[in-house]
């Protein structure tokens, strides 16, 4: 078949507060489609955010917000024990903060992925997910919701009827299961660009991944996740640039 | 004459923050026309501004935006060496996070007024002025700008085209300059509810005040300011209310 | 027998944070003998630790750290996934600095009691409620360690040493393990100031407390807790006093 | 003459916070006398502060602490209108964290130096220097107090009693009023490593600098600041190093 395939690429962006710098946000926000913002809780202030609106403005980046647990201490990695309630309104507040942010410099806000343990929770906790969902919901119905291809966060929103970009892994591995291997284990991650490259190559052309125990699972990918704080995040996403061209795979945000 | 007079009374709200309580909102908004939501930096938190959002919808107040400086621990009343362009984001983010909380309530905000030490920089000083209004009117033109009558904010927010509300108040003393008699003097504050009734009616009627010094001084207002933070404002509140109603003043908010 | 029997009342203060009020902290101090200062992470800051800590010295009651985990907005009440090491460092850090305010007054530090979620969970993880008693012994090995009745965190401390004060509470039913009945029941709390003085009588005097299931559970404490935050803590702390009166127990805080 | 010069060399530390990493500490502390280490309030935390110290006790490195302003945003370099005796408690809070810190290590705190705007506050307002001085004095009379040489903090630390180090830079201008040229000028910075050893022996030997308008200025320092944060801080120190090898000048913390 001759269909043209695409894919999007996104990354966490915006991760720098105050004096401190993170993340190499002006190199790696030229290879990739879509940028997470944050929004200020887990990292991020308003300078940072609004600098990092005018990138993605620059380079034609599709702007999405990254809101997460109010941790900086914490990057917003560890669990808090927050009711769903209150995690709709911290998702509101924060989202709302980087459309208004949006708004002034005329660019819209086209998606929403949350961060860190608010990511993974709501992966798996039906209720947070939905809260995550709703808060996204209420505030422009035409959002799109990035979570953890096949959780939970992707079921919620879908049933409430957003528009949803289920998130793939280059370099991590899966267990059988379709969950990411935990980092907790020496085989979380995956280091070798070019075998990264391979693999999630044939999770878009082949919709299937190979799990960290050796059989092949199902896995539907819209967006496929750079980690912009890794030393080594632009040789990584050079390589799967370049993978990505030899398989004539095209890298493009979703449209809303 | 018998041209009907109508005067917005505001009230600074959501100024708990988790489990600490100030303020007595659910009372005094039952009274004003206009509410300033503190948006997280020097009060309020994510579920304090939605639980305000709601009760001023219940009961029909308009909604403004509260911005401050990122001080909980000093209120937002220390002055802080912050430059313009970091004024302009700050103001952004807050507002904007508000902004998003009336979004998902289906509820318009309507104006904005900074708070605290933000409030008297941008009374004062052109840049800071300029830059607060210009957050406003890049998220939306037509919101109000509410200010000190008579000040640099109120000025800078004509100047680029948006609607402003002069604020004036009936529990303060004024200078000869127009200017308030700062806190410091022991003659700052007006305790009597009565002579406050008094006093701002005229200010409505014949948009004079006798400054402190003695000598009447030309003041229009737009907006009479209630201290909900005060042990005694709904003491106060009801005392105009009342007064208002013998002189034939009618309390509502300014329509975009 | 004829024994003088004592008991240590405390009661958590300092919760107070810039303008924001929190407790009867000046009234409920001329009651206790302990009392357990908020360390500036869950609740209190700088100013507000030292004013407490020369009422405290003005009025003879023994001053101790009430460490918390770094969560203003839920007031220390959220779990949060802090590994033991960092806890440790969290806990030398606002003990240290409680303690230089004490030096500064010339008053002793006594003791150490963690707050909230931290509470809760060095009573039940052993790894937390080591680290806790190591971070109080490494400042000060003579510290007293207060922790609930029969708690990990009280059989961390003795193991490795440290003095210990066991904490019940009059207000609060009992499961028959000896846990208290969770705050998610109806019956958590006794609202009866009569009742409790009762129960925490025959807790001093016998040894043992009716559970909320009937039976009778063996319970040996040596400090009981006043919640300062409580709307009726003034009127509880007196019922307890008269009570202790008419049985001849004297409040008063232990030694070092 | 043939007497041996000595000269502390300083450095701040310590200033990463949470997942955010900032200065070089490992590599400069091989080289420095004395380790200034942010307490907390506008850079470092309690993890960072305990591995800071203890990088400092295995390298010989004497301890001081680097209290600041409660602004992690604004790194502390923002002036904040924060009264004398709330600076006071600011100063007793952050520096007995590290005196707890110090004291879980068995290392003894041995000097104390305000950071950024606090600095630059105690330097030229007596009232604020005194606040310091008064902190430091009255958590321990032994410590060290760091300031700018001839200003109001060191004049405030002497006429209570206490010892003082006199901070010289080796890469900073100078007035003909002894004070630094403002970063806002061109010229308030010495790039040259080799220039700024000349200047500070000459400091040392000679007790004189030429000021950036070209006449020599009697200027008496015990101890030289090396910027951590600064790019260059590694060839800077080393460069400092050789000269004062060259000269006979000996690297060495004041005894307490």
């Amino acid at each position: 078949m001759n269909r043209k395939r695409e894919i999007d690429l996104n990354c966490d962006v915006g991760e720098s507060f105050g004096v401190y710098k993170m993340g190499q946000d002006a190199e790696i926000l030229r290879h990739v489609s879509s940028a997470n913002i944050a929004c200020g809780f887990h990292a991020g202030d308003p300078n940072v955010m609004m600098k990092t609106v005018d990138l993605c403005k620059s380079l034609g980046v599709a702007i999405g917000a990254h809101p997460g647990f109010p941790d900086l201490a914490g990057f917003g990695r560890r669990d808090m024990a927050i009711p769903p309630e209150e995690i709709y309104h911290l998702v509101v507040y924060q989202v709302g903060a980087l459309l208004g942010m949006a708004r002034t410099r005329n660019v819209p806000l086209e998606h929403v992925k949350p961060h860190g343990a608010l990511y993974n929770m709501a992966a798996v906790h039906p209720p947070v997910a939905l809260a995550v969902a709703q808060a996204v919901k209420d505030l422009d119905p035409n959002l799109i919701l990035v979570g953890l291809a096949d959780s939970k966060l992707i079921h919620a929103g879908k049933q409430i009827g957003l528009s949803v970009a289920r998130e793939i892994f280059a370099d991590r591995n899966y267990e059988p299961d379709g969950t990411l291997t935990p980092r907790s284990s020496p085989h979380a991650v995956i280091h070798d660009p070019e075998m990264a490259g391979t693999r999630v190559v044939r999770m878009i052309k082949e919709k299937k991944v190979r799990s960290l125990q050796g059989q092949d699972i199902p896995l539907v990918g819209d967006t496929v996740c750079i980690h912009g704080d890794h030393p080594q995040a632009l040789t990584f996403v050079l390589a799967l640039k370049k993978k990505f061209q030899e398989e004539g795979i095209v890298i493009k945000s979703r449209s809303r």
